[in-house]
């Protein structure tokens, strides 16, 4: 039995943002993403072809919506849907430590 | 955008060890597990018909695989993959505090 930890093995280098996947299967994606102070650039938006349901372990993070004015703070545990299409960006990512995602990506099915 | 907390709104009643479904879509399911003190009856196994990838955010619990001797320690972090019809109890779970655990189940595809 092979045990990892998502908050361990950090890389050295976080100049740019990290993306790793832990699970692949079909368009089932499980991705760890290390950001440390990185922000999505300001004239753009993720806008994907899957749903993403994401949560923030470690840090802190700022999240824009297409369409709400409001930043979405989001602390330690904090989880949210983010369905295909929804245009989202980040607004910030804390500058101190690393903030560390996991997020599941998956293809939305009928019914 | 709704923003939960995945520590938070935990049940007062924990007599029982609490699941709740956070996702389903298709044969994907992600599921909150809250335990304190349990364990899987003795006598018992998990046999499942989906591979789970399970993360424990909180607390701390101990993991059988059969045929292992070893019991797997698990800590805040710790992941681990479980293949369908891998068989596995847990052992035992904090019982100070609550264990929480976030459960990926899915349907193995081929490829």
């Amino acid at each position: 039995m092979i045990v990892s930890n998502i908050y361990s093995d950090i890389p050295d280098d976080l100049t740019h943002e990290v993306f790793e996947e832990i699970v692949r299967n079909g368009s089932l994606k499980l991705e760890r993403i290390i950001s440390k102070g990185h922000e999505t650039p300001k004239d753009q938006w993720y806008d994907q072809d899957k749903d993403e349901w994401v949560i923030l372990l470690k840090g802190s993070a700022g999240l824009v919506i297409e369409g709400e004015e409001e930043i979405v703070f989001l602390k330690p545990g904090d989880y949210v849907l983010l369905p295909a299409h929804l245009k989202h960006r980040v607004e910030w990512t804390d500058s101190e430590e690393e903030t560390i995602w996991l997020a599941v990506h998956y293809q939305k099915q009928a019914g």
